[in-house]
């Protein structure tokens, strides 16, 4: 039990939506925070990249830095707290020197952490320093601790999740309104839900950052961002929602990861997934993780996947683990034992298809399109056509039994070449949780 | 980071279901522990009520104590892991000593914290040692450490949970087959998912002890099982799964902790919940827990409640937390901050329930049912009667809006007294999670 009543003082890099967050829960929940951890943890200095905007809270108190990067050799600070963002840059300098310096990080950057996660956790552990980064993913649930603690008697094979909040609700919003994906995603941007560049979310890149940390975590692979499968929700139609809950299921953007002899699995791409999973029930903006343990067996956990509250709740929650002494290793086993573990490729991926076509509606159209899944062995589970569109054109949706990825992209590949097909082939992978 | 690794030792008194996982999952993981904490987990000896029984482990190794206080005085064991299960008796003697000691001290034993939570955790901070009890709620959820750690930057003011996962089973089963109360039961007691004492779950009693558990975790008030309102599922009809389905809502068996200016609220008791709500789709042995936080908003986690793999594995949890010197408080704030909140009344309980009444089908009955609701002022949602059953009797079901539980209940004590009634009404309240 820590009697350590020492004040606890942390700078904070990055005042937007989340740092200013950070402050209001630092301030609001003091007494509280105090008691949870045994020491009065103290905001000393603040950096941003403007000092005079309206943020709602006062850092009047604050010292101010313009240079974020003076915080790393600050003698009095024990806690920097980086909320800047961005894979390298300011924020990387800053973790780089703030560690070496011995100081703990506390960050909610998972560009970063997918890109370097590895490299920072050695700098910590050479410099007996704390790195931590909860908000990271999935930012309500706190999912890094829960497996790399409350499920850390299990060995973990395989997770999953739906890690963006933005493209769970541009799908939550096409199913209930009707609305294709062109309108949805005008009325995102408007509300002011996509990233600034709206690829990291659109192209599951985001997501594709959140889960190359969860491997790391949960298998004790080195983070390997690089050899992360993404494909996003652009191609999507409300054609698709419509179909695929038709059949029983509901399109969710997932990040799956495993691990197996076949190597270390990481892919992020649309799903169809059956109607009584869980996690077929996740909307709007929050985000879940499915993670299955030897012993524990399936877990599931939800909660906001971002905004300012949540967010800042986990970075929060980092605070007060290191303030409790809690300053284990990054990600929960010391560097030397994380593996390296080759990659597995999607192309072996095994299991059913979800297949659309839209093709103009003449006579032995469907002919070529079943030859060239014959010829893959690609067997089918169902059909479905229902009549023709206004232009005479015809949607015409296919579900596959098992069959292997590579394979089924040949196929399409060759349908793809008919002249009767009006818009690419769409394979949607249905994933049975 | 801690660099120490001497080896751990360790004492488990009782091995049955969750022992015998204890023991496996030391053994298969090794390794694994090993890198996660920097220490080698030992185990030194054992105790149980049958030494020569088939657990599907091999014992041998391990001193044998004929009895487990004995753990308590042994200088090489720095935690006594305790899985015999009670309020008293041996476990709480064992608890006691063993903290008295100086050991840590990890257990199972929910009925163990919710009577004596705050007391032993007294004592552990008296001496120094770590109490720990994630396994006691919950099994397959981390949500002591959830609530403790991950979300602690909040300040929490109300969770709910499904927290027996036998009763959840019945309700499932109910369900599912169409099958009656009694019928399910007996099945259920033949596949020996019952407790030794089935009052524990058919009364809500162990899901009250979880709930007791949570809310001092939660709340920071002191462990106050006396004051848990208790109801279990000895009434629920098939017909009420029925009608509840019929009118969009699931039956859980649910334990709800809030706090507030009114004190502090417990209460298990079967709930109406809508199909909307995750909770509602959380079936068989799972359980759930909801939490509200005044910053992370709403999160919600899901596992298997029970067995030998989900128990363990959260015993093994808290034996490496402890290797990895997280050592603080049992209720995650010093025992000088936990409150003594006074217990708010259920009499006070403002919401909507759903009615069940069984009377004879002759005139007059109606208009006698609904003067006794009149003079409450308890005012009617929805009401259904849908014919008679074969002995000429018939079942309403009534829907109220928001009323006051003492109101319902004076109201149906009035209707009970009627000559007409078969069967004493049943109120189900309604939860709109």
């Amino acid at each position: 039990m820590s009697k350590n009543k020492k004040t606890l003082k942390i700078a904070i890099a990055g005042l937007g939506t989340v740092g200013a967050g950070v402050v209001k829960i630092l301030e609001n929940n003091k007494d509280m925070i105090t008691s949870r951890t045994g020491r009065v943890i103290e905001i000393v200095a603040v950096s941003a990249s403007n000092r005079s905007r309206d943020r709602g809270i006062d850092i009047s108190g604050y010292d101010w830095a313009d240079n974020a990067l003076d915080f790393a050799s600050r003698d009095d600070v024990e806690i920097v707290v980086e909320l800047i963002g961005g894979s390298d840059g300011v924020a990387a300098s800053l973790a780089k020197q703030s560690l070496a310096a011995g100081k703990s990080f506390v960050t909610a950057n998972k560009a970063l952490i997918a890109h370097h996660g590895f490299a920072l956790a050695q700098t910590a552990q050479d410099h007996n320093a704390a790195l931590k980064f909860e908000a990271a993913v999935a930012g309500g649930i706190p999912i890094i601790k829960s497996i790399g603690e409350g499920l850390a008697a299990n060995n973990l094979t395989r997770l999953c999740g739906i890690l963006n909040g933005t493209t769970n609700y541009m799908l939550t919003q096409m199913e209930a309104t009707g609305k294709d994906y062109s309108e949805i995603l005008e009325e995102t941007k408007l509300l002011g839900y996509l990233e600034a560049d709206p690829s990291l979310d659109l192209d599951g890149i985001d997501a594709g950052h959140k889960l190359a940390i969860l491997s790391s975590v949960a298998f004790g692979v080195k983070t390997d961002f690089a050899n992360v499968y993404m494909e996003g929700i652009r191609r999507i139609k409300l054609v698709d929602i419509e179909y695929a809950k038709e059949l029983g299921y509901r399109i969710k953007l997932l990040g799956i990861a495993s691990i197996s002899d076949a190597g270390l699995e990481q892919r992020v791409h649309p799903c169809l997934v059956p109607n009584a999973a869980p996690i077929a029930h996740v909307d709007d903006g929050f985000n879940a993780v499915v993670v299955e343990g030897d012993f524990v067996g399936r877990t599931f956990f939800e909660g906001r996947g971002a905004g300012e509250g949540p967010t800042a709740s986990a970075v929060v929650a980092d605070i007060i683990d290191i303030a409790r002494g809690h300053n284990g290793p990054a990600f929960f086993i010391p560097c030397h034992d994380m593996k390296d573990v080759p990659a597995a490729s999607i192309s072996n991926r095994y299991g059913p298809y979800y297949i659309r076509l839209h093709v103009e509606e003449k006579p032995g159209v469907i002919a070529d399109i079943t030859a060239a899944l014959r010829d893959k062995n690609v067997s089918l589970h169902i059909m479905l056509q229902k009549g023709s569109e206004q232009d005479g054109s015809v949607y015409v949706v296919m579900v596959t039994h098992e069959v292997r990825e590579k394979d089924v992209m040949t196929a399409l590949d060759q349908i793809n070449a008919l002249s009767s097909v009006i818009d690419k082939a769409l394979a949607i992978r249905i994933e049975n949780l």
